[in-house]
């Protein structure tokens, strides 16, 4: 009963155990603190298994287990054996996921704070390895906090570290370059930026958002809880934070949505708040003989011109409040993130609105995080929800909610479809 | 190229998707967005996966696949296979666990929430399933909160939920049950109490912490930054608090701790800033014949007597403070989680004290999380050592810089015992 990886069975000292995760799995009686007697008298114990440069600690009852080696990963099976990422005999033992739920706020704030901090901007620039005295130096840090922030970053797997002649050098990951440094084309800063600064300090009053059921603007920032979006946009500063989140999420799933249904036929469409645009202008690119329009609000359409206006840009802005104006005509209406933010009455009185203005064969693409109807996930989606809670006056809902909604409003044929990302769409026509 | 679980190839509708998550695997070819075509031409593409009642996404190249079963999971395998949970490449095309990592906080703050509410307790004393509205209307909360609360709760698999003629009925799991709930055996409710009140808003100014390199009592709290313990111990309720944390943690790692190494020759065992007693009562149940002392500071004590006491007690206290105060002579001295809180100056001071009032034979037990020697973990530990950034003076070590403190204040025989779990133990020896 050995490693596969290495050719003899090893035994090895308790001092030696973290420089043997260099080199594959430790057997359990390898452990210090675990005997054979241990081994055959009281399962379950561990198993410590070594994936890439990971160190996972599996529970299992130890009667034959096998390694098995799987692509790049070393897979442990045997009678009772289970994943380390799903035990759930062996999570009574000792509740390794609950204490990574417990940790998880700390994993946020670390990637989160060296987003803030430019670690990630000034890794991709130098092009080579860096000391954390040099980044620290470079950022104007303390070198003791940028030493921890850098390990824990390595601890994630976002960063790399390797010694050389005594000194720890770091460099960063393709998937750090790619969605981390600010200036990168899929760069999530701006999401990252308005999460940590905003999203984080609300949550903090999570108890009472659930035991008040309404959103804590007040309570974390001074801010009315009535006038939702009076609150986001409180200055041209918190403005533009938001419009950050809201650009940099469309990076992420813009094509898709835009692309879950053919909208070739839709001559002319309306993005209902679209904001920055960024939906919209993957709706241009995808469909580049559709004429595609902003409508947001005059203070939103100013700031979007301004910050986020591309050169030749594929699409107009045109502003005015969907609630309160005359919206223009369209063939199809875009309402993406919108209807979460609303109680259903608003949402309604809206979906009405739009129905009015349609000719028969146009419609709404409606975009947002779907929830499962058995209540059972996207775990990221019911977070979301909460967050809605948390922040508006809104929430997230499963398909049936939406084509419920739609349904009352005279729409007849409505299609679901699942990204299997973070946003999901409907199509509804008139 | 089927799910194993359906005895036929399965085709589904857009629609039909969140209703298929009860009974198997969706295939690619089922996924309304991707066409065989696609399937064919743009590797990698999406395959869902579904695992117990989790729904992972998995990223492959879709070139003949397998699913095999193993225990209660299944597994796909195949050219470029990976597991959801690593995906190197893929993740370069979707940042699925990015977002997981952003969303870190939002997860930790439904623990804790749910916890600070009562959720746990209320499911526990209940013991058959209740619905959204009973609980909401038991703890005081809104309806409409505690829905989503509860909902997100089994998304993450803490609790579980049920349709019973409509209605959805929420029961804990037994993980739940033993570890969240307030009155059980391994309760950590007082370790997430703490964590949610108090280094959920400390870790808010993690940049600050990184930037000045010194803890953020002062910012957060309003508190001095010099006088670590002076903040800690600010009033006999946040004493209370901060005990509790110390206490409950004891309750995961005390007994793998103080059994790393056989103890029993040492007869008087004094435990350093033993604050409530946790752990010394784990060192008098593993070697009865041993007498422990608890030695913390007097206010420390007082609270630990009135209320963390036990009936026929098995350990004393004594009260002092180990760094102005002479400390009680000892065969063995227990110093767990007391050096990670100082920098290297205050703790060789102690050491030193320590290794004066030891006879030959006699020694030390240092408890502490330690880090790897290579940097790149445990990333629980990383975290650790960015916490006492954050709220003390102090920071974790691998174990050789705790081997150079002990060699360098005279102790020789020094055994390193990693546990596999959160906290490791070592012995010196003088």
């Amino acid at each position: 009963m050995h490693c596969r990886r290495c050719v003899k069975p090893k035994r090895v000292s308790p001092n030696a155990f973290s420089k043997i995760t260099d080199h594959g799995c430790i057997l359990a009686d390898s452990l210090p603190n675990i005997s054979q007697q241990q081994l055959h008298h009281t399962p379950p114990t561990f198993w410590l298994f070594y994936l890439k440069p990971k160190l996972t600690v599996l529970h299992l009852h130890p009667l034959k287990p096998t390694f098995t080696r799987l692509g790049s990963f070393w897979l442990l099976s045997g009678r009772s054996a289970v994943m380390a990422e799903h035990m759930s005999q062996s999570e009574l033992d000792y509740p390794f996921k609950l204490l990574e739920y417990f940790n998880g706020f700390r994993v946020s704030k670390v990637i989160f704070s060296a987003c803030e901090l430019g670690v990630f901007d000034l890794l991709l620039r130098s092009q080579e390895p860096l000391s954390a005295q040099h980044v620290a130096q470079e950022l104007g840090t303390s070198l003791d906090g940028m030493e921890r922030l850098l390990d824990a970053l390595v601890g994630i797997e976002i960063l790399e570290v390797e010694k050389t002649d005594g000194t720890a050098l770091y460099s960063s990951t393709d998937v750090a370059n790619l969605y981390l440094a600010k200036g990168s084309a899929k760069s999530l800063h701006d999401m990252i930026v308005y999460q940590s600064q905003t999203i984080y300090p609300l949550w903090n009053n999570l108890v009472d958002a659930v035991r008040e059921g309404k959103n804590q603007n007040e309570k974390t920032f001074g801010l009315p809880a009535e006038e939702v979006f009076q609150a986001i946009y409180r200055s041209e500063e918190d403005m533009l934070k938001f419009m950050g989140l809201m650009n940099s999420s469309w990076v992420l799933d813009g094509h898709d949505v835009v692309t879950a249904f053919n909208l070739s036929g839709f001559q002319n469409v309306v993005d209902l708040g679209g904001c920055t645009g960024a939906l919209a202008r993957e709706m241009a690119k995808a469909y580049p003989s559709s004429t595609v329009t902003v409508f947001d609000l005059q203070q939103v359409v100013e700031v979007a011109q301004k910050h986020f206006s591309q050169e030749n840009d594929a699409i107009v802005f045109q502003s005015g409040d969907f609630f309160t104006c005359e919206i223009p005509t369209a063939d199809l209406y875009v309402l993406a993130r919108i209807i979460h933010d609303w109680p259903e009455e608003k949402c309604l009185t809206l979906l009405k609105k739009i129905y009015d203005m349609c000719a028969p064969g146009g419609g709404v693409l409606l975009v947002e995080a779907m929830l499962f109807e058995n209540r059972r996930g996207p775990i990221m989606t019911q977070l979301f929800s909460l967050n809605m809670l948390v922040q508006t006056k809104g929430r997230e809902r499963p398909p049936s909610e939406y084509t419920h909604m739609f349904n009352k409003t005279g729409f007849k044929n409505i299609q679901v479809c699942r990204t299997g990302k973070s946003y999901d769409a409907i199509l509804a026509i008139r």
